[in-house]
Parts: structure tokens; C-alpha cells; sequence
């Protein structure tokens, strides 16, 4: 197989069938979800045959644990999917909305509208349940997307993609609206970040190295989705019983997420309360602490932090700690060794509150409430396709309308521009 | 001076910059922008002299017309970029507006509020005026600039440097909130694509090559402002009256601008009563034509159109006429040749002029309107600082709200995540 040939075809096809997807109704896109979730379940047992296949590879190759896990596609999982779809039936359509308009001078009226972004290319990892995920939320906002699965994943990939296929026929959608990269040679990615004028945009979602060679690379625009470096800031006003749940829960609830505290910053005039409670309550989940000097007066145990932990993304049980002397000082910290993914300061000090969530510029800034809470269905957006960590199009959890664009359609009698 | 170091520098500075900026209230802001309109027409003279020296050197190195033209500063357009800058001061302010905001069953209160994109780098080509314009609209968005003009207008833009930088002082803000770059190497532009984690976006305003050359080296994203192939279709429904004058003045008002009509698609119905029409009118005009065998038909002073003329942005008084048998016909042409900017249908049908806003892929679908009328200003913006290409985070003209992102701020009471 030429590759080059291989993935022009793909986007192109994709192309093509974006162009009928724009406009395709939300019950043809619905009746697609719905046959896709079923299928799932009558074919659980073929998805688990491909799935162990993948499996056994994993293991032979020697992969750790923790992948192998990512890779499992077992009979809850395959209804969780099953289920998620139907989730994203219950979702509004974002097509179409008309999201402002107004009358001109002469006469003309100008309306906002919401429609699809186009094709989109999504590269990620080993997870196979993220192949239905963003088929689904591509395709519910309307368009054509490839999907470019680890190559840990290819049998379980296959398999999911004959479902998809067979669902986008029983809806009577072009086939090529959804398409699965099916070779796992590394060039098909090279090929899909220059296909230029057929591709609109892509959405990495894996570690940081996938990204940023992703980024490097890309001619087309790149959402990216970066690490996460979130702090919590206790002030010297905060309600300490408060800020012991939210660390806790922001550190401890699952530590390998992107929205995980990564560095816990203390106001030195609750150091001395607030440190003793807070690293007993730690140090029975077991977590390491990587404190500055002043965090070590009042935790003996803890380890000495470096510079490098604080632009540290453990993605672990550890924590690095640092005494600050106000509240200016835990925004400088922030703005220097964060991520602008999602921080928060814990006061009752309206002033301080304020001032945290004006000058801190991250995508989620929280007042007295956990990181952990960055995430599309806690916001409410029904599912996420990621976090973007740039600024431009996206911040923050992506749901179904950020994966849209908009155009302007102007209504007139014969106004020309004098 | 070493290139790489003197970029660095004005990247650290305008990231810097950007962090007080960001939280500057608009009385700060716009006393910047009055402070500078008025020191322009203050200083009139010495900007005059400046501007004299890039016109004799323009015209000692036999620059062509057209550009000795943009470059030229002279009372009238010192005068007309003083009252631009009073247009932007009575814009809203977009930054802290709350665009969406809800309550979750958890309690949580999410605001999604809009915040500045950060810093934003210009790159543009001989109009001094552009340095004005792109300062006033990315400070008033609460962005830090750097502004990279072309060289041939570097006495001009260092003079209206001088004043910005005053203006800056005088409303006491951050002298580096807006920076020219003050050398006219081209190797500045390159360190400037790879300020990753400085820079926030590029906007590259000028030719095809410029932007494309950018959009290619760029790690930091790229807004492009890419070319216009506008159609006019019109239907066999069309009010040949509207045609006429809608035709008319997308082709020849303003033939130089993007959003000027390239083509115009005539359905086979009305060819043989509209074309003889609008041919005269555009033949009184010194349009040239380049036709269809069937347009030739109908117009034999016309010239024949190739494949190549389809794709052409003339910029100039050439038209490139088609005639096509049907509404379908028209929207697969605008699909397959067009650019995604402006196209228009002349109809009295509303079912034609639902397919054709439906289905035409552009950032403005006209319904009995000039493609002409694409433009923040017309649209009522206010001001625009170009009118995107892409479908990613802008499309269409880009006012002081397409220089924003946003963030979410989450109010709680202790929440986390369960």
C-alpha cells in the first residue's frame, strides 16, 4: 500500500462527505448513535475476540499494566460506550443555532450560525472506547472526522470501525463520514498533518511528546491538549475545614488526571494550622510531599522541593508544597510555573477571591471548589472530547459546540456597498 | 545586535506587559487611545517628514505606484487614523464580559467570562496606517502587541512608535504593551513564529505568499486571511433588477479588495436576458470578461475562460463568467473552486436561497446582498483587524471580540468531585 495515496484518498473522501454531514439532520445523525450503540452490545462478543488480541500482543511485547489496563475493552466497558452513546443522543444539536443576528442600517440582516468545523483528524492512544467517543461527538456536530487509534489498539480499532461503518449505512450517511486510519505505519500521521485544504483541524490527545511532535509538524491548525500543573492556593482567609477537603480531593480523588493538584501553595499565616492537618490527612493516602523550607518546619517528613517540582506534572501521589507570604505572591508562583490549566484559592476574603480570579489566567480559575471539577460532564456539557490548554477556538473541557465554527448569512433586497 | 536576543526580549516584555494588561480597566485603556489620537495630529509634521524619507527611498529603488500610494501619510489619512482611534474608543469593551453563566446540581456556579487573548503578533506589509490600527484594536482587547511592519514604511512606523510609546506612558500603562519591531531583518520574523509559550497567535495581513510563508514555520498559531474568490450566482429566480446592481458593485466598486466578486455563475434560464444586460453595464466599466462557450454565446466580445480562470482572484476589473443549469450546479462550483470568503445568490425563491445558505461553505453566504459588504464595519463591528479564512476560533471579519478567548471562573462552597 502506498501510504501517501492511502490517507489522500481518506481525506479526501472525508472531505466529500462533509460537505452532505453539514447539513444532514439531527435525526440521520441520532438514528447513527442509536444503531451504533446497539450494535455494540450484539457484538460484544466479536469486540471481546479482536480485543484480546490485543491483549495478548500487549503482553508478549512486555507493556505495562497500566496500558494494558487502557487497552481492556470487557463487557462494562463495551456498555459503558453503549451507554455513552445515548448520552450524546440526548445532547442538543449545536448545528444551525443562530447565535446572534441583528438588523443593519440598510436594511440587511445579518445572522450568526453555527455550523460544523468540517474534518476532523483525532490522533490519540491505546484507549479503544475514545474511537466511539469521537466518533460520536464529531459526528453529532456535524462532521466528517479520521480517527488515528494506538497502534496497541488496531484489532479492537477494527472491529469498533465495521460497527461504526455498519451504523453510518443502516442512517444512510456517506460511509467515509467517520474513517479509521487502518495501517499503523507511522508516516499516515506525517501525510494527515499536510493534507492541507481538506483537513480543518486536529486534536491530539495523549501524552505531551505525541502533542508537541504533532504541533511541530502540523500545517493545520492544532487544538492541543496539554499538561495540567494546577495548584491550590490556601489564603490566609481561608475556611480551613474547606480547604483540607478540596486538597485532598483535588490531590488524592485520582492523581493521574490533568486537573490533579500538582502543587499546593499555603499563606504563611496559616502555615503553621493549616500544614500539620492537611499532610496527616496526605500522608495517610500516602502521598509524597516536596515541600520549601518553611513547609519543613511544620512537616519534618516531607522532602526538600527543587525548582524543577514546581513545573512538575507528577500525575502521581506526590506534592510539592511551598509557604507564600500573600496572595500577589501565589498568583506569581501561578503564572510562572503553571500550565493555565485549572487553579483555585481557597478564602472567605472576597477581596482576595476576586483578585485571584481576575489576575490568574488559566482556562478554569475556582474559588473554594476542587480542580478536579474541570471536566465537560461536570461543567455540564453532556461528554468532552478533551481539555484544551490553548486559548484560541477552545478553552478548557471541549464539548459538542467546540467542535463547531460558524458562518454569517446575510439577508438583503438588492443593498450594495456605497 | 543579536537578532535572536532583541526578539526574546520583545517577547518576554510583551508577555510580561500582557499580565497587567489583561485586568487594565477601559478608562486606562482608552485614555492610551486619546492620548494617541491627539498626539498624531500633534505631531503631523514630523510624521510627514518621516513618511517623506520611505516614499524617496520607495521611489529611488523604483517601487511601483500602487505601493507608493499605501505607504503615503498625509493630512488626510493622519486625520482619518486620529478619528479611527476615537471609533475604537467608543467600542465596548469585550474583555469581562460574562458570556454564559449556570449553576450545576452540585451548587457550583460557572461563569464563562472573556478575557484577553494575550499577545498577539502582527505581521503586515507597507500601510503605516495598519500600525495604528492593530495597536488600538489589540490594546483595547486588552492584548499585549508586537507589531512587525513592512520595511518599506520603518521611518514611518518608528515615528508613530514614538507617539504609541508616549501615549502608553501618559495613560500609565506598560510602555512594552505595544512594541515595533525596530529592525527590518527578516530573520525577526522567524524567532518571533518560535516565541511558543510567549506569543498567543499570529496575524499575518497581507499577500497569499506572506501568509502562507508564516502559517508554514509558525509553532504558534496562525489566523490566516487568506484570498476571496467570490461568486455571484444568480438564479433563474433572481429579480434581474437586483442582479444587476448587486453584480455590478461586487465586481467594480471596489475591484482591489478581497471580497470583490471573481466570478459570476448565471443560470442557463435567465443567461440570454442578463447577460447581454450586465455585460453592457460591465463593458461601460472597462471590465474585462472571460467566459463560458455559453456565456460567449450570449457575450462574443468576451474572452475564453480557461480552468485556471475559475480559481483566479484577479484583484482587478476581470470577471470570469459561467453559465450553469441549476442552483446544484452553482453551490458544487462555489464547492469545488471558491475560497471560502463571500459568495451571493440572487433569487426570489426561498428554496433556492435555503439550499444555497444551507449548503455554500463560506465565512458570508449573501441572499440578494454584495459580497462587497463583507467587513467589520458594514457588519458593525466597529472596526475589523482582517477578515479571517479560517474556521478555527474566527471566521469572517475579526472585530475587538475575535481578539479575545475566555475563562471559566467556578464559584463554590467546598465542592469537589465525588
Amino acid at each position: 500500500m502506498n501510504i501517501e495515496e492511502y490517507v489522500n484518498k481518506l481525506a479526501v473522501g472525508a472531505k466529500e462527505a462533509s460537505r452532505g454531514l453539514s447539513h444532514a439532520s439531527t435525526t440521520v445523525k441520532d438514528s447513527f448513535l442509536s444503531h451504533l450503540s446497539q450494535s455494540l452490545v450484539e457484538s460484544r462478543e466479536t469486540l471481546k475476540g479482536a480485543n484480546q488480541k490485543d491483549i495478548d500482543a500487549a503482553k508478549d511485547a512486555g507493556l505495562s499494566k497500566a496500558i494494558i489496563d487502557r487497552l481492556l475493552l470487557n463487557d462494562s466497558g463495551i456498555q459503558s460506550m453503549a451507554e455513552g452513546l445515548k448520552t450524546v443522543i440526548s445532547l442538543k444539536d449545536p448545528v444551525g443555532e443562530v447565535m446572534e443576528g441583528w438588523r443593519r442600517p440598510n436594511g440587511i440582516l445579518i445572522e450568526k450560525v453555527r455550523v460544523p468545523l468540517g474534518v476532523i483528524v483525532i490522533i490519540y492512544e491505546s484507549r479503544p472506547d475514545a474511537t466511539v467517543e469521537a466518533a460520536s461527538l464529531c459526528l453529532k456536530a456535524g462532521n466528517a472526522a479520521i480517527l488515528r487509534g494506538g497502534k496497541e489498539a488496531i484489532n479492537s480499532n477494527l472491529a469498533l470501525y465495521a460497527l461504526i461503518k455498519g451504523s453510518l449505512k443502516k442512517a444512510g450517511l456517506d460511509e467515509r463520514s467517520i474513517q479509521l486510519v487502518e495501517t499503523t505505519d507511522r508516516t499516515a500521521v506525517d501525510y494527515l498533518l499536510k493534507a492541507e485544504g481538506l483537513v480543518d483541524v486536529i486534536i491530539p490527545r495523549g501524552g505531551e511528546g505525541l502533542i508537541r511532535s504533532v504541533a511541530e509538524k502540523s500545517r493545520i491548525p492544532v487544538i492541543k491538549h496539554y499538561k495540567g500543573v494546577c495548584h491550590v492556593y490556601v489564603d490566609e482567609y481561608a475556611d480551613l475545614e474547606k480547604a483540607e477537603r478540596i486538597c485532598y480531593n483535588a490531590k488524592v480523588q485520582r492523581p493521574a488526571t490533568c486537573n490533579a493538584m500538582e502543587t499546593m501553595l499555603v499563606h504563611e499565616k496559616v502555615a503553621g494550622s493549616f500544614l500539620p492537618r492537611i499532610g496527616k490527612k496526605l500522608q495517610g493516602a500516602r502521598v509524597e510531599i516536596r515541600g520549601c523550607p518553611m513547609t519543613r518546619k511544620h512537616l519534618t517528613w516531607a522532602k526538600e522541593a527543587t525548582e524543577e517540582d514546581w513545573y512538575a506534572e507528577y500525575l502521581d501521589l506526590i506534592l510539592a508544597v511551598r509557604v507564600v507570604p500573600s496572595v500577589v505572591a501565589a498568583i506569581d508562583h501561578i503564572a510562572r510555573y503553571g500550565s493555565s490549566h485549572s487553579d483555585a484559592i481557597v478564602t472567605e476574603n472576597i477581596t482576595h477571591a476576586n483578585k485571584f480570579t481576575n489576575e490568574v489566567d488559566s482556562a478554569a480559575v475556582y474559588v473554594n471548589a476542587s480542580t478536579r471539577l474541570t471536566d465537560g460532564g461536570q461543567f455540564g456539557m453532556g461528554a468532552e472530547i478533551g481539555i484544551s490548554t490553548d486559548k484560541l477556538h477552545a478553552r478548557g473541557p471541549m464539548g459538542l459546540k467546540e467542535l463547531t465554527s460558524y458562518k454569517y448569512v446575510i439577508h438583503g433586497e438588492g443593498q450594495i456597498r456605497e
